[in-house]
């Protein structure tokens, strides 16, 4: 990360590098320091059997923007690592967008925890809780 | 289920109708009574920003794992859904392919507990740890 | 439970059969619906290597206020079981008391998911964050 | 640790100082590189509501035996703390024992995934299974 960077720049360049988000169609909806907010619209990309959002990709982007939050509060020339994540499930959705919400609970110097709650949005911007995880993160050296 | 559906049978249809796992390129490895493998290939569909594969995509498969593994033991006419799962991240891997196996751990009328290991296969057929994940299902009435 | 129980006494009737939590010196703080909180002060009975308070007396009432929390909302004539649970612990205290406050998440018919925080309180009243808890809940018939 | 430190010695060493563990009556049962097993016996000091074992005690001796599973594998002069660990449980039981068996699934420089087992031995000898765990513990130095 160069000096000049901002959380939300450093966010947007690792975002943009991920390849799983793109083919999924996911993008970042707000980054400050400590938070970082990811959304999902539906697609036949996202289904699982039932033609509901499937549990991997609900977990993916809740791992993301736990990850991202993290990412936030990182030193310079660090960047997170998922160590562990764990996720509930509370309702299944169909149609509409999912908003995964990560915050930081406690940023030490080598591990990070966050906890992000999943949101669903209908057509008429009615919001329906969908998934909460908890998860750690380590900082590690950014190699790229 | 019909009443002469296998335990693959059962496990390939709703595979099948997985639009994620379908988009991102997995694929049924084995099915038996408690067990199922899951094995997903690289690509840039599944990549995080360093290019490894993405720990949404490692959380996916494993839950699809484990779930699998469950629904092979569940009653006729009922299928499972995930409470929950967490997962621990061991390495980080890049070409190859991962195969996630779920087991199931206890089947109880209501939920059932799973485990799962991902192992990352190189391309000369070397296997290494790539992560491992515990998760609850609930038994629920099959809807189509 | 009767039909003149409020969440309070049922709670403090559950609470008072559990011989872990009297023998570590545990009370209950406040019993709200959907809400829990439990005290466990610091004494030699629930300490790790280090004098510290051990993970597993953080667990045991973080589990414990989850779970007290959930039963608050569980139907007359039902309990709740513990399905799992998964904890981050954040930092390490001697000394002063902990404060586990467990809140419901999402009350379903069958499952109850709720999540906890376990904060140290110190002998000046001064509070720190010590654990997370996230949970699953099984609404169970009453047997006794 | 010394240089004669066995993996036995020092897990030993560190057992006694837990006042949890004396106060519940646990005791180790087994310790070699990369496992522990840990003893509790039924009293009601570890009961919860409807007198079987409680959560928090069965947590607690997970806990324990993935932790001590650990510490046989840091290096001299450190020793493991539990970052985070989940743990299912799957059947409820009274009288008898517990038998918490933990084992190393990976030992990286900075942190140690585990997994742990926890069975119900009657008074005859039947075993049954009770919970599973997994768990992330850290390397950090030893301070006392």
């Amino acid at each position: 990360m160069s000096q000049n960077e901002t959380p939300l720049n450093r966010v947007q360049n690792s975002f943009a590098r991920q390849g799983l988000m793109q083919h999924l169609g996911a993008r970042l909806a707000r980054v400050e320091p400590g938070l970082c907010a990811v959304l999902l619209p539906y697609s036949d990309k996202v289904t699982q059997q039932q033609a509901g959002f499937h549990g991997g990709a609900i977990g993916a982007i809740a791992d993301i923007a736990g990850g991202y939050a993290g990412l936030t509060l990182a030193p310079q020339g660090m960047e997170v690592t998922s160590v562990e994540y764990k996720i509930n499930f509370l309702a299944a959705f169909q149609d509409g967008e999912l908003r995964a919400t990560g915050h930081v609970v406690r940023a030490g110097r080598r591990l990070i925890v966050t906890t992000a709650d999943v949101i669903h949005v209908d057509a008429n911007g009615k919001e329906s809780a969908c998934a909460v995880m908890q998860q750690t993160l380590m900082v590690v050296p950014k190699t790229y």
